[in-house]
């Protein structure tokens, strides 16, 4: 036995606190805005959405670091540390002198990194006293950890699910009923923001927009329920440090440093949680030059072809305003498989670390997205996640071009999910049904003119 | 952190030998006899179907422990140890005072034990010069996990599934194809066995039996071609003890000693796999009360109202006669969702100590299954497969047996694999769609009509 294959943390040296980027950035995230108002928002204003300890961590840009509570900790300890592997054999198919890691959270509990954000919210929803939950989904990762978290802690559940999503993966639907949950296709006609979708366009499929404007009206409009976000907001991206503080240990074990660190790229949640305790290495000098990449899909590629701006989280307008990267917040992205890929924008955090110049996007055909994914099943005997599969192709790319440099950097990706219940995503590849989508400029340009608050 | 919830081991204290129970069982089991002569076959009988080196470790007597080749540790390193978990949350919701704790194979490539064993036989396929190999598989844990191993091997792979499971569960064959296999529907009309069934019985659902028949053809007529067996023989249990050496280091680990292992019963593979390596402390004295239970389903029980006698392993009558408890050869179990449990004989190892009273089986129908495997996915958040859910119903029924007889035992059991994509099972079972299958005295009698050989 020459080489460790993989790198496990004991339970005692689990991280016992998250960490949270904002309070070390160079250039501070923008506040959200009231969207009547423009003025800044307050953490109360955000718990008649939110439970207050998330809407509390949403707006925190003073504390470097948060406790986890011991009852998360608790739970953690269930599953994490994850392991991280290194990618031998993969390595070997790509021909590549790169050292090629992978953080697998594709072990835990559901099937990917989402349990992560799942646990706490549902923890401090409890503690305060609510008795429901509510959330959208989109391939349907984060429902179905929200569902199982929620039934851990005695909470009720309602999930609303992408309708295009729904269909095209039932699987993950009859999971979160498994766990409890009730689940609604969305746009549906049991909330005025889908009734009214459906007015405007019958055949309207879904995207994470939609979904989220019917889950925060079903919030709003219940007493005790509050609403979950898997993605996108900060509150979800500190949670999911535990990635990364847990990979930056398990890098050690082995012995190294990452140069390049991907992940794929919705909102934030899995690519955030890996890079942000890595970027602080970056803002103290210690590592400046680890490179950060956002694998994004083609179809939706906010990072890579959008603009920075004041808009909208959601399809109907109701959330506040976020200053992000932003393909428009009616932005209808093309039905590609990696569902919870399909969103306009890009979180607060990470929209000013690409402003300002510590992070990039890159982004992936559908088909090479697939490619990459089946090279890695074959290899490493893990079916990723049609998400996860992004960041695959742009490791590959970055594997490539290491080659043609003659360099042999050290990568670091998230396999942010598996894809077992994705097969039939992976049997249309197969078969040659799938295509690219590359979005066209005009219609890029024609969705950005609804923006509703541009930044000088 | 109060308690320590999972037992892992470093890669350097992994077993590198399997654990060869033949050796050291007070009672050796009878040969396997040719069916035309009724003489004893010797390894290079059975190398016409198999690899020479299994079908040598499948007649072994001799040797307790066999070494694995170092080639087979470095690929059980990416995945291995598997978790031995203290399952407190579902102690919780049974109320219960036993210690339950369950090894979870699930977190194996293909997300069950079955790749414990196809590993060794594809490597020792490639070794002797084999290009292809083919199997049968019935809810396609073992056809993905030999697609997987095939593929690192660089062989062929050609799979023939149990047609009713096909249908039921199609994203197994999926997952099979990513693989790169050549999946098959059994009974089918590409070998004379498949057409001969078809022939007298058009609408055949299948089963283990003729899909067996079908692989054992095509080995047997295509050059360079193995059969290769996911559950039932010796060779393949041997493999899968690998299970059991680490529960054991685990246990200990954990400061504590099973006094009942479970483990669902479909072949015997990986019920042999976890409680062959604790049965030798029975057989030595050391620990001669530990209750080895096998969990079956009630609509296939071949141990507890089968008959001990010589059998064929297949539908069509090509393989060796095998001396164990059956249900008869072409006994045609119902179509419940636990494919894998849907075997008429149990391996010959198992039978002679379930004969010798060192085990005993318990039989489980199918909705008590699938309320078990619910409880334990809402509590541990691991939906378990139908197979491993008889497992953990035999588990349940253990811990209420010892609330009443105000004991707390230690109880440890195999979660053989997890059941994301068994997700339509699940569906079925909520709806209220699925029904008990009890086999009538009547049904059974009449299939032993048919059994080969008897024993005195």
């Amino acid at each position: 036995m020459k080489h460790q294959k993989k790198f496990l943390l004991s339970e005692q040296d689990l991280p016992t606190q998250w960490y949270n980027i904002q309070a070390e950035m160079p250039n501070k995230p923008m506040p959200p805005l009231n969207p009547k108002t423009h003025e800044p928002l307050t953490a109360g204003d955000l718990s008649h959405i939110f439970n207050m300890e998330c809407s509390k961590q949403e707006l925190d840009q003073t504390h470097p670091w948060i406790d986890i509570p011991d009852e998360v900790q608790e739970k953690y300890a269930y599953y994490r540390s994850t392991p991280l592997v290194r990618a031998y054999a993969f390595e070997q198919a790509l021909g590549t002198r790169a050292h090629i890691y992978f953080k697998n959270e594709s072990t835990n509990p559901l099937g990917s990194h989402k349990i992560n954000s799942a646990l706490p919210q549902c923890y401090y929803c409890k503690q305060e006293g609510d008795t429901n939950v509510t959330t959208e989904t989109g391939a349907g990762q984060w429902g179905a950890a929200l569902a199982y978290a929620a039934k851990l802690y005695g909470l009720e559940a309602a999930v609303y699910q992408v309708k295009i999503t729904m269909q095209q993966k039932p699987y993950r639907s009859y999971l979160m009923r498994t766990f409890g949950a009730a689940v609604q296709g969305s746009p549906s006609m049991s909330t005025r923001a889908g009734k009214d979708i459906i007015t405007r366009e019958p055949n309207h499929p879904g995207s994470l927009g939609t979904a989220i404007s019917e889950a925060i009206e079903l919030a709003t409009t219940t007493p005790g329920c509050k609403y979950a976000l898997g993605s996108v907001l900060n509150h979800v991206a500190l949670h999911q440090t535990i990635i990364g503080l847990e990979a930056e240990k398990q890098m050690a074990m082995a012995g190294e440093y990452p140069d390049k660190i991907i992940a794929c790229f919705g909102g934030g949640s899995n690519f955030g949680g890996i890079a942000f305790p890595f970027m602080r290495h970056v803002f103290d000098g210690t590592h400046k030059d680890t490179e950060f990449i956002a694998a994004e899909p083609e179809s939706c590629p906010k990072l890579t072809r959008g603009k920075f701006e004041y808009d909208f989280g959601d399809e109907a307008g109701y959330t506040p305003l976020l200053p992000m990267y932003t393909l428009g917040h009616d932005f209808k992205p093309a039905n590609i498989h990696a569902g919870g890929l399909r969103y306009h924008g890009a979180g607060v955090i990470i929209s000013q670390l690409v402003k300002d110049g510590y992070m990039r996007g890159v982004d992936i055909p559908q088909l090479d997205s697939f490619k990459a994914g089946i090279l890695f099943a074959q290899t490493e005997g893990i079916v990723p996640a049609p998400e996860s599969c992004h960041a695959i192709a742009a490791t590959i790319r970055e594997a490539q071009l290491a080659n043609e440099e003659g360099k042999a950097p050290v990568i670091l990706f998230n396999l942010s999910g598996h894809g077992l219940i994705d097969m039939p995503s992976y049997m249309s590849y197969i078969d040659g049904d799938l295509v690219n989508y590359r979005v066209s400029d005009a219609e890029i340009e024609k969705n950005l003119e609804e923006i509703p608050l541009k930044i000088d």
